[in-house]
């Protein structure tokens, strides 16, 4: 069934309840890719939903926000989103914590946020709490971003809590990755640092009002010119500082993160940037699609035998694998039509 | 191509030379999947060695260690190899460190340990740098523990660093997680536990001769005593302290983690464990050789064109895999046998 009347028209007008309805819809679709044969749904696929808004995309520039917990990131972001909107651009916020994937629960600043961009039109914020899947919320932020971006969100925050893998994939589908640091507080701080100063496009040290702000800067300036000195690279991410809690620092920073978009379109790598992106988005739904077509082939119940059988050590994953794929191709080669009929 | 002759047989002896070399087979071997049909390879591949491997394994006890840095985490890891070893246990250390994905640089600590365990050949450590691809530090970490497992090595513990997605993904790798705190610093450890606390089967409060180390033990037990009230689990997580410099505790540790073993066991709970382990593996390697045979089938050319036009918004990631699938199958169709011959 495709998008319900006039719900994807509001939603791409910007209408905030119809851009809520799109997005819900999206989380809860079928995918619409099993056995890539047509099946009747109730419900509008993904596949159908990403059709619909997928042209409208690549207009909104994606900030990652990332950096350890307690670093007033959550508070960051609001201000952010506050001088864009002083800008005129519509914003959109997607909190990810991949932390709490058993838990859940509400993300920690989302009343701090809702209390400053409440009742403004302009602003849009969702919280993602992970599913459980490896890949999956990563995917599912990659929908929720696109349907803003589509949407007319110009800029779309994503805001990660940690500095984990999941971070690294959420930073690669965002144009800039702001990597949010707090004046020093001993050697956990520096061990995180190495990490994810390779992911800064742009580096903040919030709470610079704080003891050390400047040793922090310092700090900072220094690995930064020391990678530089290794790998000469034709950006070098500024170090912004900010008081989030009194909005100060924010439009430098939103200077930085446009002087970094300038610079993405003038290099060249805003281009790279879109194959990587399109390139890992189109393996996550192929692998999708490739497992609902095996699956419908050999059924659930065969999947699950398999399941059991590598459990108990009858058989190795990769011998498995390659046993289910042999049988799908069977199945499949049973059931399709000869070569002349096929490409006639 | 078979795995050299003789290798196998000195590894699983747990000749540790042996052992590297399998390991590093394993890491650079070609899948052995691709198109589901046989192709000659000059080394052995992946497939052949797991197959190989396979019905040895499912002997060890596989402990995840995981918690903010900063919190002596290595320190603790070699400790507890060494008590182990006390007790006669070959122990396997895999140290992953998923936040240095571009740098691969030598994780923290080796050397500390190296020091205290090396030139004894019950002990194997093998560091794990991010190559940069979703759920490839899973997998690959998971061939390590599969190879350390089969070679005899009963303990293995795996190392993560930080709190994120990849550290949940990799303690269900593990049989057991221990999740190492120390005494209270502020706010951003508060806000780590609660995400954490679901993953502990083990609580560790290390450092535990700082002030501060009675609160946390109280603040985390209060905090198992909320969770238990909110859902009736056979098992309470133990706080164990510790002293990892002085070695203090880790006997104490490993008592804990034998009972939760134990627990496992009688609870039926290992059996469903090694069930979703086997179902994340086999649907990993499933992906990995489904996406081997399209590729095989069309061509990296096609795919990469495919890539283009997604990046180019030529066509969205649903309706192109979906396309993909379909030239898949055509491909395939023409290409078998019919259904007389396949079945014979």
């Amino acid at each position: 069934m495709p998008l319900p009347e006039g719900l994807l028209a509001a939603a791409l007008a910007g209408e905030r309840r119809a851009v809520a309805r799109l997005i819900t819809l999206l989380e809860n679709a079928p995918s619409g890719l099993a056995g890539a044969e047509e099946q009747p749904s109730a419900a509008a696929t993904a596949a159908e939903i990403m059709a619909a808004i997928y042209p409208h995309t690549g207009q909104a520039q994606v900030v990652g926000m990332t950096g350890p917990p307690g670093g007033g990131k959550s508070t960051l972001v609001a201000r952010l989103a506050a001088e864009y909107r002083r800008r005129g651009l519509m914003v959109g916020i997607v909190a990810v914590d991949p932390s709490s994937p058993f838990s859940g629960g509400a993300i920690l600043g989302d009343r701090i946020r809702m209390g400053a961009l409440s009742g403004d039109s302009g602003v849009f914020i969702r919280s993602m709490a992970n599913r459980g899947e490896l890949g999956g919320l990563a995917r599912s932020t990659a929908g929720v971003v696109a349907v803003l971006d589509a949407c007319g969100f110009r800029r779309i925050l994503v805001e990660t809590v940690g500095t984990g893998q999941a971070e690294v994939e959420i930073a690669r589908t965002a144009h800039a990755t702001v990597v949010v640091q707090v004046p020093e507080m001993g050697d956990e701080i520096q061990t995180m640092k190495a990490g994810i100063l390779e992911i800064a496009d742009v580096l903040v040290v919030n709470k610079a009002d704080h003891a050390g702000a400047a040793r922090t800067v310092a700090a900072l300036g220094a690995m930064l010119d020391l990678r530089r000195s290794v790998a000469a690279e034709a950006w070098r991410p500024p170090i912004v500082q900010t008081v989030a809690t009194r909005g100060e620092g924010c439009a430098e920073l939103v200077d930085a993160l446009d002087r970094h978009a300038a610079y993405l379109g003038t290099s060249g790598r805003r281009a790279a940037q879109d194959e990587a992106r399109a390139r890992s988005t189109l393996r996550g739904v192929l692998h999708e699609a490739l497992e609902e077509w095996l699956l419908t082939l050999l059924g659930r119940a065969a999947f699950e035998e398999a399941v059991r059988q590598v459990a108990q050590r009858q058989d190795d994953p990769y011998g498995m694998a390659t046993a289910l794929l042999r049988r799908a191709l069977q199945e499949a080669g049973g059931k399709r039509p000869q070569r002349g009929e096929d490409t006639a």
